[in-house]
């Protein structure tokens, strides 16, 4: 079974005057993530913040903003268009919109030059890809607009492919339990103190969201051979966990990627060890973050053996 | 302008006593080609071997094999069928057909796994992918039967990618000719005593064909800055021109291909410098080669600067 478990992301950012978006009804969301053709499986919040586990990934809401990140075949930019006409476009501060290359594009509905022709409609953004076509990259499309993000608003993504045979067996085994998931990742060391929600899919998959205060951290796992992947982002420092979870997956290559408020900070310090930086990407976007990519590989000695198809 | 280089390749050859290729005449390689939507430009030929230059690649044929190779938007697998229904499943000893990772595979018609699909309609075969899939990797199905290649049947595979500004201003000017293009690619060390048939496409672009006695050698230029691409393909030993070639088109990466008849012998010894081997795939295929893909790229001291899309 393929499944495409690189995400795409939006963080849609309303004007001070136009906030309340935790007084809206969970009917409004789950009309939002069907426009998406996810559907929420369950929440939990607080006073600042709503997160709904998907069937496909995650959203989260604040008072003044949503992040809505999805997977597999999903149309997130059909939930993006619903926002804004539901809102209204005076309301809208700021959109980021984010997306991972795929390896399996062919079965996606839209690609990423697809999605910003459909924002164009409606805005005037600025696009980028960051990295070489043929690496790993990520493409960004944020709104031609002056924005002053929080001084703490530092967001860590951290990707992690070809993860090894002894992670892909443990989450891939019947029965598994959220339980146990938890403990394989160590995520009492990594979330203490957080409310967690998390959901085994059948046959195989598993996602969290977890919060504390206004604070996130989402997690999701496609443990199939075809195309191993888990996916962490969060706005907590991640780096010191790294090692880790390198040693729990061990995985193949990872992307690291960070929105940093503060231009004048140095982004991307981790480094484990066998792993070679192949590649960074930084720049300052004009929405006021500095973007920074990189992707990591395992140096290996033996030659791989090939996959088999047929 | 988005052109997809990475090539589709397929090389079928015939039992003993259904050979006769060379007396087909050209009507016919125009049917074949116009099934995987190409078009033959012109034809060069010796004794024992024709080469046509097609709009997207090359087909070469001799009196008991041929090879496709095609790129963009071809369906190149529509060829293999006609070929195998014009001469009947019996003349068929082997099909090999092989075909990169894209970089914008949601503009093609097919992917590798509905080609396979349709060969086995007719055959029973092998399928492997070479690399891991969030890698550099090709795809390779060959049939499921025995075969002795020569033990002079050794091809080479060399797939440049990123290939530098300096390289992609010279070969994207108004009125490049192809013997500006020979001279940059210093053909007369490379190819001497070969027959040359070379055109320069409009706006951008350049095919190569070579001949000499049954040798051959292929190279496809797309240096559009989008997904700047450069192939060589032959069956003469190109590891020595490498470093030349490397220091031409000065590569951001490049993949290193070959399909050797002896199992006994190594493959893919060659390292130039500032690039870093990262990958490597053996495998011995029962259709009676060792195949070698390998990629490599060039370390970078610094980060990268995004590419603008919008």
């Amino acid at each position: 079974m393929i499944f495409e478990g690189s995400e795409k992301k939006a963080e849609i950012i309303l004007n001070k005057e136009h906030q309340g978006l935790l007084s809206k009804k969970d009917s409004f969301w789950e009309q939002l993530v069907t426009k998406a053709n996810a559907s929420i499986l369950s929440k939990i919040e607080n006073s600042v913040v709503k997160a709904f586990l998907l069937s496909e990934s995650s959203l989260f809401v604040w008072e003044d903003r949503i992040l809505l990140i999805t997977c597999g075949q999903t149309t997130l930019i059909d939930a993006i268009k619903f926002f804004v006409k539901e809102l209204g476009q005076d309301c809208i501060n700021q959109i980021i919109f984010q997306r991972k290359n795929e390896y399996f594009s062919h079965l996606q509905p839209t690609t990423f030059y697809d999605d910003i022709e459909r924002l164009q409609e409606d805005f005037d953004g600025v696009a980028l890809r960051m990295g070489n076509i043929d690496d790993h990259h990520n493409f960004i499309y944020h709104l031609k607009r002056d924005y002053t993000p929080n001084t703490t608003d530092h967001t860590f993504e951290f990707l992690i492919y070809e993860i090894c045979g002894e992670a892909r067996s443990f989450l891939m085994q019947e029965g598994l339990t959220s339980i146990q998931v938890r403990e394989f990742l160590k995520l009492d060391r990594i979330l203490p103190g957080f409310t967690i929600d998390d959901f085994v899919f059948k046959p195989y998959g598993y996602s969290l969201n977890a919060i504390n205060g206004d604070n996130y951290l989402t997690i999701h796992i496609t443990p199939q051979q075809v195309s191993p992947y888990v996916s962490f982002e969060t706005d907590i420092d991640i780096r010191e966990h790294i090692p880790t979870l390198i040693d729990i997956f061990q995985p193949g290559s990872y992307d690291f990627i960070e929105f940093q408020p503060d231009r004048e900070n140095s982004c991307g310090k981790q480094r484990p060890q066998q792993y070679e930086l192949k590649t960074e990407v930084e720049s300052f976007l004009s929405c006021g973050y500095k973007m920074y990519f990189s992707h990591y590989y395992k140096k290996r000695k033996d030659k791989l053996k090939p996959f088999q198809l047929l």
